[in-house]
C-alpha cells in the first residue's frame, strides 16, 4: 500500500487530495500533518486510512521521527503561511516558516536516504512584478518577488533545487496560481464574494452594495480538484528537479467573476470600491502557461469557471 | 562624528574596514559585532573609537538592544558564514544564519525607524553556474545559485530589496567577488598558496611539490583594500535599492597566481592535482563586470595582483 505524508494537510488542498485519493479507489495510507486540526471528516473514506499528527514542523525532531516511523513513498508538501499580507506584518515569521520546514524536511529526507518522491509546492507570487508585457508566465522567465512571501517561496525553490543537484533528493515543484473551489476560507478574495452574496442572497437583500479592492485586475483561476489532479500526476510523473506552473492559462476580471455569480443566484449589486483594500504591488493581470505541465502529465483543467462558481455558491448555501 | 556599526567584524575585511577609516584622518565611531574575538588590536587607532562587543546576531533582543543604544549612522553587514564547503555539510545552519541575522538587523532597523544607510554584502556565487558563455558578469543577468551559501546570498539580496521597496530601508547590496590581501585567513585558496610556499621557502626547500585542486579555473581577485574602499564609497554614495559587483573585472587562472608568487620566492613547484580538491559545481571562469560600480562612485582598483601577492608574501614571512 503506498504511503502519503501530506503537510498543510487541514487546508482545503489537503482536503480535495483525499478525495482525489478515496476515488481513486486504490488502498493507501496517508499520513497528514499541520498545526491545526482539520475541520473535515475522513472516517467514512473507504480507500484511504488517514492518520492525523497535530505538529509544528519547525521542530525538526518530531519531524524526523515522524519520517522514520512512516517511511513515505511521497510527500506532499502543502504547508506554508501563504498570506501575502501577513508577511508584509510578520516578515520574519513568514520567511523563516516556508523556508525553514522544508529544510527540515529535506535535511531528514537526505539523512535517511529514503527513497521518496517530494512534491514542493510554490506560488505564482514568485514571479512577481515586471513581467506584465508577457500575457502568459513561463517557468523561464525571471523571477521578481516583490513581498516577503513571495521572496520566501523563490527561497524554497532555489533551496528544493540545491537538494536536488546537490543531493540527489527526488524532488519536482510546482508553481502554483490561484485555486478556487467548496470549501475554501474566505479570506481569500473569491470565496469572499461567495460568501458575502450568497448571504445577502438568504437574507433577501437582492440590490445591495459590494465593498471592494481593485476588481479590474485579472488572475488565473483553477479549481482545486483540478489542481489536486495536477499534483497526484506530477508526484508520480513530474520530471525530477523541474518546476511546472499549475494554472488553467486563462484570465478572468474579478469583475467579470462577480457578475457570473450575481447571473447565477439573480442579484444585482452596486460595487464600491475601498483604496484602502488595493495592493499598492498588484499586477495588474497574472496568467500562467500551463504548457509544461500538459507536455509531462496527462492533464487539463475539467472545471469550468462556472461550474467552480456553482459548486462554491452551493457549499456556501449549506455552510450559511 | 559618525557612527559605523559593523557585523562580522573579526574577519579580514572587518580590520580592513578600520584601516580605511583610520587612513581618511576624520574622527568616528565603530561598534564592533562579531562571534568570535577580532585577532587584531585597535587601541592605536587615532581617528578611529572602536568598541566591540561578542554577540550572536540571531539574538532578536541583543541585536535590538545595541542599535537603540548606539544608534548607528552606517551599519556594514558582513557577517555571515561563507564557506561553501560548510554549507553543502551544514545547509540548514549556514541558511538559517545568513537570512536570519539580516532579517533581524533589518526588523530592528524598521521598526525603530532609524534613517540608517546600510550595506549588505553579498557573493559572486549568486550567479551560479550557466553564465560561462559570458566573459564578464553584470549585475542583470540571471541569478543561479548551485550552493546551500549560494542560495543563503540570493535570499539575502532578495529580503533587503523587500525592505527597500516595501518598508522604504535605505540598503545598497554587493555582489562581492574573490578578495585578497594581507591578514587573510588560509582557509581560502590564494592565502594558502602563499603560506605553504613562504613555509616551505623559509625551511629551505626550493624545489618542491605542491598540492592542488583545479589551478585551471579563472577567478576575479580584488585586495581587499581597493574591496573596503569600495564598501565605505557604497556607503556614501550608492543608489538605494541597487546592487553592485565589487571586483577588478580581471580573471587570472590559479596557474598563473602560483607562477608569479614562485617568481617572487624565486622558487619551482610541481604541481600534483589533488582531484579530491576539485569542486564539481565550480563554474571554469568567473569574472565579472565593475562598469556599474565605476559609473556610480570614484573607483578603480588600486593594487595590482602582483602589489597584492607581494604584500601578502610579507605578511605570512611575518607569521611564520
Amino acid at each position: 500500500m503506498k504511503k502519503y505524508l501530506i503537510t498543510g494537510f487541514s487546508g482545503f488542498v489537503g482536503q480535495h487530495f483525499l478525495e482525489y485519493l478515496e476515488n481513486r479507489g486504490q488502498a493507501c495510507l496517508v499520513k497528514g500533518l499541520d498545526i491545526h486540526e482539520p475541520c473535515f471528516g475522513f472516517d467514512h473514506l473507504k480507500n484511504v486510512i488517514v492518520r492525523f499528527e497535530i505538529i509544528d514542523l519547525l521542530s525538526k525532531d518530531r519531524v524526523e521521527y515522524i519520517i522514520h516511523d512512516f517511511q513515505p513513498d511521497y510527500i506532499l508538501h502543502l504547508a506554508s503561511f501563504s498570506s501575502v499580507a501577513f508577511s508584509w506584518k510578520e516578515p520574519i515569521a513568514s520567511f523563516i516558516n516556508n523556508t525553514n520546514i522544508l529544510l527540515n524536511l529535506l535535511e531528514v529526507v537526505r539523512k535517511s536516504n529514503l527513497p521518496v518522491r517530494i512534491l514542493s509546492v510554490g506560488s505564482s507570487d514568485e514571479y512577481g512584478n515586471g513581467n506584465e508585457k508577457y500575457l502568459s508566465l513561463t517557468e523561464d522567465m525571471p523571477l521578481k518577488p516583490v513581498s516577503p512571501y513571495a521572496v520566501s517561496r523563490v527561497s524554497q525553490e532555489l533551496l528544493s533545487q540545491i537538494y536536488v543537484t546537490g543531493y540527489g533528493l527526488n524532488i519536482v515543484m510546482t508553481r502554483s496560481f490561484n485555486h478556487i473551489g467548496p470549501y475554501q476560507n474566505d479570506i481569500f478574495v473569491i470565496p469572499s464574494f461567495v460568501r458575502q452574496l450568497v448571504k445577502l442572497k438568504k437574507e433577501g437583500i437582492e440590490n445591495t452594495e459590494l465593498i471592494t479592492g481593485d476588481i479590474s485586475i485579472i488572475r488565473d483561476f483553477t479549481d482545486v480538484r483540478d489542481v489536486v489532479s495536477a499534483y497526484y500526476q506530477l508526484l508520480m510523473q513530474g520530471e525530477k528537479g523541474e518546476i511546472y506552473n499549475v494554472c488553467s492559462g486563462k484570465g478572468w476580471a474579478l469583475q467579470e467573476v462577480i457578475d457570473i455569480i450575481c447571473g447565477m443566484l439573480n442579484m444585482k449589486v452596486c460595487i464600491r470600491l475601498d483604496t484602502k483594500l488595493f495592493r499598492p504591488d498588484d499586477n495588474k493581470i497574472v496568467i500562467g502557461s500551463n504548457e509544461k505541465l500538459k507536455k509531462t502529465i496527462n492533464w487539463d483543467a475539467r472545471y469550468s469557471l462556472k461550474q467552480s462558481l456553482q459548486d462554491m455558491i452551493r457549499d456556501w448555501e449549506g455552510r450559511i
